[in-house]
């Protein structure tokens, strides 16, 4: 994590109050057990993965989606981070990924057939936290974007080196790849926060900060720099991925469609994307996305603490790429 | 199936009633369903599988163990099925695998991405399936069986060509890759069924029979014949599985140690573990294990019928390799 996504992380918890640390720290706690027991491979890889850490910001959107404390809030703030690594596991499998956030992944320490099982023990666990609440409700709800999940990987893997993928099928696909987990945090945190009533427009909120957390991935895909995103420039691009930035830079500069292909040339075709104005483009969309993101907590009748927590959380996605 | 085995599901139709074809029907119905709405891909990957169809031996454990209709009891049979399918697919991404029952695989058809999604998609559907009776129980212990699948996977994957591996062991993978869910499968019947006081005593049914499937199952790989099993005589064994019948059999013969990894040898292989008495001797440990199933169920005060059926089942699995 960058010095200012930490800093932006600080200033939402202080906005979420002790009740959020408190929570965030319970969550650490049930992840590092959750995976204990299921025989030392196993463990041991899924147990790395957990650790690994990342910025935990699913379950922070149930916590912030909630507005009063409850037990069952840390079964799903769990479950919706354990989905979220399973998916992550399965998809190092499936692009030979050897690292992800600068540590070897479970493909690289354990090969296909460990990495697949952990990546199944992961759902497996992620479901059974979740049911322990009792909620058929929040299970349908995680099955859903586990479902939608699935379908964006696919999706995307469909649609690889394509030059026909319009802007509005890019945009589905955000939705369904990523938007969808942050929705579904959104609505757990409401329907276990005492404001069932509040699913629908929190889930909102969360979809379109998820369209606009992924829209300012590919952004920084493009724009780098690698010391921070820890890979080099381009390399989504170069494994076929159709990003907002190539899409509509290509209608600009054609010369774009065939050069992607070349994978010497990573640095030569971001810099022409860049040169299209097509990063400014897309990041002005994302930020469309925060934007309407904010008019939905503005429109709800929230606790001006928490109310200011969600505004600070949509901030921190956009700061995480400033 | 073979003949055999259809004639042994018609008489164990027979002796469960109509109730027991009644739950298989809407199993059936369900499972027809249940895929639906996941994008056209998916959907016609996971539903192919489904429809691909099998024994649903699992569901049917579920409804025998009831001793009383639930409409929980149609969940829970999907549910097992569910996840049975969905380590098939994967397992199948694993080994490369393009053929199952004589169709062709997902991985076949749709690629390694397509195959891994699909898999995840049945995963989150069974535990979607079951979460919605309210039972955390079941979840808990479909999620113990599902790790437990993982473990065992990983442990035959682990002990490959190994030339260490001892019946003990071996036993020990059974019990984690084929038999936890066999154990799943009649608590859940169980606990749904009225008789959760069974829960474990019918578990140690399902678990024994589902160690005696296993070795069976192993003994078919090396006697064949291919026309019955659809695959090559010794398949398993040039996959570089060591299972029973290879353990017993090169304690007196320590050629075949060596010559396994040897593909063009697959039927001088299964000739000399043939020759060793090894088929016999494996065969005897899983009537052993199934007898000691039969010996769980007369222990238990079932109405007749109902322990009938269970016998029946448990014979059935034996017939199955007759």
């Amino acid at each position: 994590m960058s010095n200012t996504a930490q800093a932006q992380l600080g200033t939402v918890l202080a906005a979420g109050g002790q009740e959020l640390a408190d929570l965030l720290e319970r969550t650490e706690d049930r992840l590092a057990r959750v995976t204990d027991g299921h025989g030392d491979e196993l463990s041991r890889h899924a147990g790395g993965t957990l650790a690994a850490g990342g910025k935990r910001l699913r379950p922070v959107l149930v916590f912030l989606s909630a507005q009063r404390p409850d037990d069952r809030l840390v079964a799903a703030g769990v479950a919706v981070e354990l989905l979220h690594m399973a998916t992550l596991v399965h998809d190092d499998v499936l692009d030979g990924a050897e690292l992800r956030r600068g540590r070897p992944t479970v493909f690289a320490n354990g090969g296909r057939a460990a990495a697949t099982a952990t990546g199944d023990l992961l759902f497996s666990r992620a479901f059974a936290e979740l049911a322990a609440t009792g909620s058929e409700e929040a299970v349908r709800a995680l099955s859903t974007a586990s479902s939608a999940l699935a379908r964006g990987e696919l999706m995307q893997r469909a649609d690889a080196w394509s030059e026909d993928v319009t802007p509005g099928r890019y945009l589905e696909r955000c939705r369904l790849k990523t938007a969808s987990l942050f929705e579904a945090s959104c609505r757990l945190g409401a329907v276990f926060g005492g404001r069932p009533d509040l699913a629908g427009a929190l889930g909102a909120f969360g979809e379109r900060l998820g369209v606009a957390f992924q829209i300012l991935d590919d952004v920084l895909d493009v724009s780098g720099p690698p010391e921070r995103t820890g890979k080099p420039r381009g390399a989504d691009l170069l494994d076929g991925t159709v990003t907002l930035p190539l899409i509509l830079a290509r209608e600009s500069d054609p010369w774009l469609s065939g050069a992607v292909r070349c994978a010497e040339e990573a640095a030569t075709v971001c810099d022409r994307i860049a040169a299209t104005g097509a990063l400014h483009a897309a990041r002005e969309q994302a930020l469309g996305y925060v934007a309407e993101a904010k008019r939905t907590v503005d429109d709800l009748e929230l606790p001006d603490q928490r109310a200011n927590a969600l505004r600070l959380v949509a901030d921190g996605v956009v700061e995480r790429y400033a």
